[in-house]
């Protein structure tokens, strides 16, 4: 299963892809949309478009966007929900469905607690899946958030084995 | 020059068109945009759907979105910000500048107050294009904004007239 995680943002869009197989995790590719200064209409279109080449390009099948309304003040907490909308939506329109993760519950999954900062996240990113290049924080965060999908999936997918076993005897 | 104002919302996103030319201002369609409940990212792909296929339809050549943050609580706010998202995208894909208007000043243009109520924004809509069908009152708002645009684009078509007749004596 080709998994898409998107840490969402206006400035920069980290987006990280794994492939999972059972309990092995391979990196795909990671990178960090960006969009400069100017009008936001613009910049929302230019993130659109990027990221709807990265979803063309990898061809995932399961998408998480990093799910947090945590921000300074209300103006900050529009512009997110702004670039969030862009983040749901191009995965949404590749047909893909979306899930929606906590950022407390990427970092319990990826680093064992609720409270880790950027670096530990990171860290552990990359003991998980050594030796790749991690194009900044953002990229990092989403591949946590790619991570975090695999883990519920494979989860879920147990969860159904054992319901179907459950039945069948 | 034809307007298309949009009152984003992710339940119900209201639009309008309208038709300036000089003085003469006419009605050309409303309506709403809407996304029942469910799956976030499903919804902004309907809404994303729905708003392209109208500007697609009516062909605007420009266009104005309502710029507010102001709403009850973060989570608020972060869902209006989603649904903004979706509006300030649809018109830059077409190729269409977005301005932003906040709604005071949208009410300050087309009522004479920044501090107006629902209703007499519709009424000075229906004031201004006699007899016309309004889809309701996210229609009725985005029709105020495509009306608060076409005024502020003719006061601008003017004042560049007047610089150039400026500049011209």
């Amino acid at each position: 299963m080709r998994v898409i995680g998107i840490d969402p943002g206006l400035r920069r869009m980290g987006w990280g892809i794994v492939d999972v197989d059972g309990q092995k995790t391979r990196h795909v590719a990671n990178g960090v949309c960006t969009s400069a200064g100017g009008d936001l209409a613009v910049r929302l279109c230019d993130l659109h478009r990027q990221l709807t080449e990265v979803v063309a390009r990898y061809a995932p099948e399961t998408a998480a966007v990093e799910h947090t309304f945590v921000n300074k003040d209300a103006a900050g907490t529009l512009k997110l929900g702004q670039a969030r909308g862009i983040a749901l939506l191009v995965p949404a329109q590749a047909g893909l469905v979306v899930a929606e993760y906590a950022p407390n519950a990427v970092k319990k999954v990826v680093v064992g607690v609720g409270h880790a900062e950027k670096q530990q996240v990171e860290h552990m990113v990359r003991m998980q899946m050594p030796g790749i290049d991690i194009a900044g924080p953002d990229a990092a965060d989403a591949l946590a958030i790619a991570l975090c999908h695999a883990h519920h999936a494979q989860f879920a997918g147990k969860l159904d084995a054992a319901l179907a076993r459950a039945a069948g005897a």
